[in-house]
């Protein structure tokens, strides 16, 4: 098909619809070097204002996604079912959720990214376990999905490879902030991993991409539009991501807090996310008839050690050391741990977790560019959480690092405590379902 | 200034103002080469969503105008006014306008545009008069303006280059119909004339760039807005693009047209633009006191024969053959003229522009890329007018042409014409004055 691409453009910014095949057309020329990055730039920015509906959103996905290899897994029974978190500070969910799902019998499929800025990757926790490889074969990680339930993988050059020149386009363009961007480069990839469903995790706070709640349920009410049209269903929860998860951020950190989970402790919010993500996932792969039993078979297998021996396995199939499973002592740990401590007495009232983030990326826990390197046993470790009641001089967190950024780290870990004379308001965590 | 552009975009995408500092940075780098053409193309479809205000938009154009050489005329007494037209079919006023007001006595720094897609171009109006060069120097230039009061050439590299690339980006990035980057690239380029007003012709109609009167409206008070902020006074014109402008489309038949007006003859449309528009000019240079003052001057020096001795002046100056004025037939004739008969008795209701400059551009007249080369004789030539009636057979147009295109040209010419039973309502000439 021959292209008018700058009539195309004006047509999208005039709030035309595009036909079906231009769409496709659009993404496979684009990928395929056909259509200029200033075309595209322009072309992003007027869907950043003129939208693509639920039709036209399908159709672009769909095209990403073909873009690159899709996975099939014909020879595992049942639904496959992943779980896709729009990125938070602290976020090691995926780390005891996979297992735990895995292990109650629905397989899953996951494919993680990495961090970069302010929010952690998946695949660099799990990196921080000693030999841990993310980069198996499709056929490889399709075999141990059938054997073992799970893989736990990075994306290759080969999924979507769309997605991965748009999000660079829209990161220099100032068209990252894009509910239709932002669901059809979540979902390009996700549909690539041969999922029958999807439980979303939408993050909505201060340290979230989306900071409000109404954003955050049409990004949510999108995704759930495109799975729809490509036969995948989605449920959405919207989570509260007002303090870092956990008590832990930093990769060997979060790597031995999802541990604890998988052993049946780890702290409750953690847990709480753990149980309620992974009983959407066990409705949704028809292993429960409904969430409140989905619950209970989640907390079965945290509790008699099921989820975590699974881990063990996937760890030693994907060529890491299953021993962290028992001794995490054997994950990195960081040459110093600077604590820090409480101005005044009071409650803590808030933990400000892009504060938390920002010192965790200065000693080098996470990216500030892609191609920047990590030391997986730098972060934060929080001693308190919110609402506390803490005395003057009292340890709040300790800084874990190698001896570099902890001066800038400390301050900005400082800034990110809110100490009041009451207690706080008690929140949510879960604050929507959709 | 260190800029971090992806930020500066997302900024005015949200509706903020850039800063004076920020806005000649993005134009001083781009046109370095250090920022890309995607996050320009980017930002120029932010600003097409957001607009630049006027302070903002002041600075915007100061520094495409300075991005390049701006002509200084020291040496020229009294205020240099230009003309400047939205551009139209048919539209060869600069020809018989500027000799006459240079003649009156008010100096002319005009640089004109050449002519691509649908509307023509002055310079190439000019070239098809034998040996015309379009391409002085500048001191050259302004040489020729203290001895003459007129100069008329073409847009060198060294003026506005930010336009320049600002214009190709917009154009292949569906960014051209914006009306502060339509006013700044206007301006950038008029403002670097060395000119103390300007008046502005902004066509309106089906063959104009600004198809309703009130974008037209906006986009001269975008222009008067602009001059003001860099201290040069424009008056505007709204005139109709209804019908072609005289009775001739085509770059020769255009330059005789023009020369029959200098000449004290030609279309009555083409007089009352060139007695209008220079009336205007007079009163900006301060040679007439009030417009009914100017228009008689203009009257004058068109009956007297001084426009069309100071026009002969000029193109003898521009080592063009001076002959042309007395003796048109020096000029480019075509080797071919069809006629185009009436297919039925009626009032010609309506002389489509649009499909009149289709015509000429089929035989050759025009461009349809930049570097197309173009026929200077080929084009069409009406030979009635809105209004008149016409027997069944007569002819309505003739179509000068070099034998190649004529086919399609004919087609295109006989649906510009429209027939109807009853004399068409009389349209103004001029729409507004602001």
């Amino acid at each position: 098909m021959k292209l008018n691409v700058p009539e195309i453009i004006r047509r999208k910014r005039d709030g035309e619809r595009l036909g079906d095949d231009e769409l496709r057309a659009l993404i496979g020329e684009y990928t395929a070097d056909r259509i200029p990055d200033y075309q595209m730039a322009a072309l992003l920015m007027a869907i950043f204002f003129c939208g693509l509906d639920t039709a036209e959103l399908a159709v672009w996905t769909d095209a990403m996604t073909r873009s690159g290899a899709v996975m099939r897994h014909d020879r595992v029974r049942g639904p496959k079912v992943d779980k896709h978190s729009t990125g938070g500070v602290g976020d090691k969910i995926s780390l005891c959720l996979a297992p735990a799902v895995a292990a109650c019998g629905v397989p899953v499929p996951m494919i993680s990214g990495r961090g970069l800025g302010h929010t952690g990757g998946t695949l660099d926790k799990l990196e921080s376990i000693p030999g841990f490889r993310v980069d198996l074969e499709p056929a490889a990680a399709s075999a141990q999905l059938e054997r073992l339930g799970l893989f736990l993988i990075g994306q290759t050059e080969d999924v979507a490879p769309a997605d991965r020149r748009l999000y660079a386009l829209r990161d220099v363009t100032g068209t990252v902030e894009s509910i239709p961007l932002i669901a059809s480069s979540i979902m390009s990839k996700k549909l690539a991993e041969g999922i029958d469903a999807l439980v979303l995790d939408v993050k909505v706070g201060e340290g979230a991409f989306m900071e409000t709640a109404a954003r955050a349920r049409e990004l949510a009410r999108t995704i759930i539009d495109i799975g729809a049209a490509s036969g995948v269903a989605v449920r959405a929860l919207l989570t509260d991501m007002g303090a870092p998860i956990g008590r832990t951020v930093g990769n060997s950190l979060e790597a031995r807090e999802a541990i604890d989970v998988l052993r049946g402790g780890g702290p409750s919010d953690t847990i709480a996310l753990t149980i309620e993500l992974g009983a959407e996932m066990l409705v949704l792969g028809k292993a429960a008839k409904e969430l409140e039993a989905g619950r209970a078979s989640v907390r079965r297998v945290l509790a008699d050690g099921t989820a975590l021996a699974l881990f063990a396995r996937v760890i030693e199939a994907q060529r890491g050391d299953p021993r962290v499973c028992d001794d995490p002592s054997r994950l990195p740990v960081a040459a110093h741990r600077d604590p820090l401590a409480a101005r005044r007495r009071g409650y803590v009232t808030g933990i400000r977790p892009r504060a938390v983030a920002m010192a965790a990326l200065e000693v080098g826990a996470g990216r500030r560019r892609k191609e920047d390197d990590i030391d997986p046993s730098a972060g934060v470790e929080l001693l308190v959480a919110r609402g506390d009641l803490v005395e003057a001089g009292a340890p709040l967190a300790a800084l874990h690092h190698g001896g570099s950024g902890e001066g800038e780290a400390m301050r900005l870990l400082e800034s990110a405590f809110e100490i009041g004379d009451a207690p706080p308001a008690s929140t949510a965590l879960v604050i929507d379902r959709l």
